[in-house]
């Protein structure tokens, strides 16, 4: 298992002087808080002694039906039946690689992919098929070729990808869902980031369209993908509570892994989160989120033109949590945060990303936990670091 | 992986009219909703959003400190970096399995033992060499021949064990720990239920004696043993909340493989049961379980001498939430269990808890989660299903 990087960046970011673009952090100041508190109260009060019990595997009712409800708004035959509940998406991750993951197997990755995937998959001695990506997400001549090695999945970031902020297109996700059906690999669609688009039209997800490819649009989901999401970034990653979508059959074997991994995902945690979702009022805090996000990633693009010296390229993210810069090929970003941190702000280097260990010269900016004010202070030192060294 | 017996059962004994001896579940009625509430509150207040915000893997470290302070009481050099705070102590043994165990290793276990060890670990293909246990806890004849078939490590409970209620007497914990030293083998202690003693003088837990018999007394802690307990069982398992206490780089691998299982757990959850927990209310709230368990207990073991037919057998646990009962060999407790849900009471058919799948005719009887009305009038339900099948 590799050391994380990121893990000991983390670390030292907590410094207070510090402008951190490092970590895939939500905007605390932004945490619904006074709602949270109600919320714990109204648990305690309505279910009492149970909302500390023992419960279900597969998690409390009210939550997957919930879940379910909303994935049926775009058309699918999504039950209660069809959703996990996970102690955060990284445990999804995990109980996926645990059922399906034997030494030496194979998943197909973006190139460059989310750490915590590779983190999770790593333990179960997975190897990788890294595919490049352009603007317009996987490249699909890539894609193909790298099928044609036998992957045992195929994992995919559609919207607004960490680390890079990229976006699958439309006509690239439905040639995705014709090719994975073909070769006969099914799709693991990972969704952090989905309601967090900024500018532009909702694309389909990849079970949506993966649904209408099979004609399955009124039946109960048994399709090709699995999806997943996660309250982390809509709600407060603290709880620690995201979500697997996917085929009956499949959900009941990720039950099993999950009832030897952890019992079940924490009851109150799951009751709170409900209780602060209900009654619309996650879809009007989702809208909230998107317009103070909106603020903070133009801020950030703005400052980078302002700022960055010429030679430096970056990713111009439809939403999510994530701009992905290129420095000029010579450069490493690992030694570049040395300085950048002498001079009081941090990144993340971005061959962590890569499952080959390439990519030295690119770097993460999260742009959501930090204040307007505050990501101009940052880039504008990020600049002088790279005026100086590029 | 096997399908879980004690799931299913869960499920029927949720209908109300079922009195249930099943789950291992402590007693609702006494959780203490009322400081749960405040401390909520005042985990928001004080925290405010960083209460709901990512956090470090390793866990909270008021937290820690409160576990290491009060693991320090029985003289062994723990400090918060000697403790990993789980998702459950469920977690911790997923964790020790996928960090120890390559397909095909052996565990040293108790025979019978707990069913969710076996169901973590049979997802990393594990094998078992059981160890039979008596009223003293495992059997040293027994133990020697295991050790020679070189077991990765020793999994004990030794205290008011679960499935059986056992104790591991204080000559054979001392024997195990030198015995375990002199095959090289580590020991594994897991101890939800040690605070819930009901009669008698506490005992030295492995971790203690270990420390003791290396002479690492006021030493940082570099033992033979791993040390897991939770909160499951002394505040709430809905909190999903337990912790590893080891050596530093044991702890520090276990640490690694967390981050990629789920990240790290509940930030907002840690923090609640430390406020729930903090200036001696965790103390005294186990004193007021220990004396409610105990009337419990006392009351089904009368029962039992009241309603049971001879013929059928059963421990005397001096502490923890359960009674293992013995029927005659020609009987079969899973059989039993159809007839007592049609006479509306639950128990759990004993065959789970044993690796190789023996132990037909044994029961597991939860006595913490039932009042006393309600254990006589089970119990009576029960006693009328065995003396009507004896």
């Amino acid at each position: 298992m590799r050391s994380s990087m990121v893990r000991e960046l983390l670390k030292l970011t907590a410094r207070p002087e510090v402008i951190s673009f490092a970590g895939g952090l939500p905007g605390a100041d932004l945490f619904p808080v006074d709602r949270f508190r109600d919320a714990c109260r109204r648990v305690l009060d309505v279910h009492g002694a149970q909302a500390l019990q023992y419960s279900t595997t597969e998690g409390e009712l009210p939550l997957r039906e919930m879940i379910a409800r909303h994935t049926s708004r775009y058309g699918i035959g999504v039950t209660p039946d069809h959703v996990l509940i996970t102690s955060g998406s990284q445990q999804a991750l995990d109980l996926i690689g645990k059922v399906f993951l034997n030494p030496g197997d194979h998943v197909l990755v973006e190139r460059p992919t989310y750490l915590g995937a590779l983190q999770a998959w790593n333990a179960y001695q997975a190897e990788y098929l890294p595919v490049e990506i352009d603007e317009q997400g996987m490249r699909a001549d890539d894609l193909e070729s790298a099928l044609r090695s036998g992957p045992k999945f195929i994992y995919a970031l559609p919207n607004f990808q960490n680390p890079t902020g990229v976006t699958l297109s439309l006509e690239r996700r439905n040639a995705l869902i014709r090719t994975a059906d073909r070769y006969g690999v099914p799709i693991l669609e990972d969704d952090p980031y989905g309601q967090l688009r900024y500018e532009g039209e909702h694309l389909s997800s990849l079970v949506t369209l993966d649904a209408d490819y099979r004609g399955l649009a009124s039946d109960s989901y048994s399709g090709n993908v699995l999806y997943l999401s996660t309250f982390s970034k809509t709600l407060a990653p603290g709880l620690r509570l995201g979500w697997i979508i996917g085929p009956l059959d499949v959900i009941r074997r990720l039950a099993q892994a999950k009832q030897g991994a952890d019992l079940h995902t924490s009851t109150f945690v799951q009751l709170v989160a409900y209780e602060v979702a209900r009654s619309g009022f996650l879809d009007q805090h989702v809208r909230r989120l998107r317009s103070a996000y909106m603020t903070r990633r133009d801020a950030m693009l703005a400052a980078m033109a302002t700022h960055f010296p010429a030679g430096v390229r970056w990713t111009n993210p439809a939403g999510g949590l994530f701009v992905w810069a290129t420095l000029p090929e010579s450069m490493n970003a690992g030694d570049l945060l040395r300085t950048a941190l002498a001079e009081r702000v941090a990144f993340v280097p971005g061959a962590a990303f890569f499952p080959d260990g390439s990519g030295a010269n690119t770097m993460r900016l999260n742009f959501t936990n930090a204040s307007v004010a505050q990501i101009d202070e940052g880039i504008g030192r990020l600049g002088r670091v790279l005026r100086r060294t590029v």
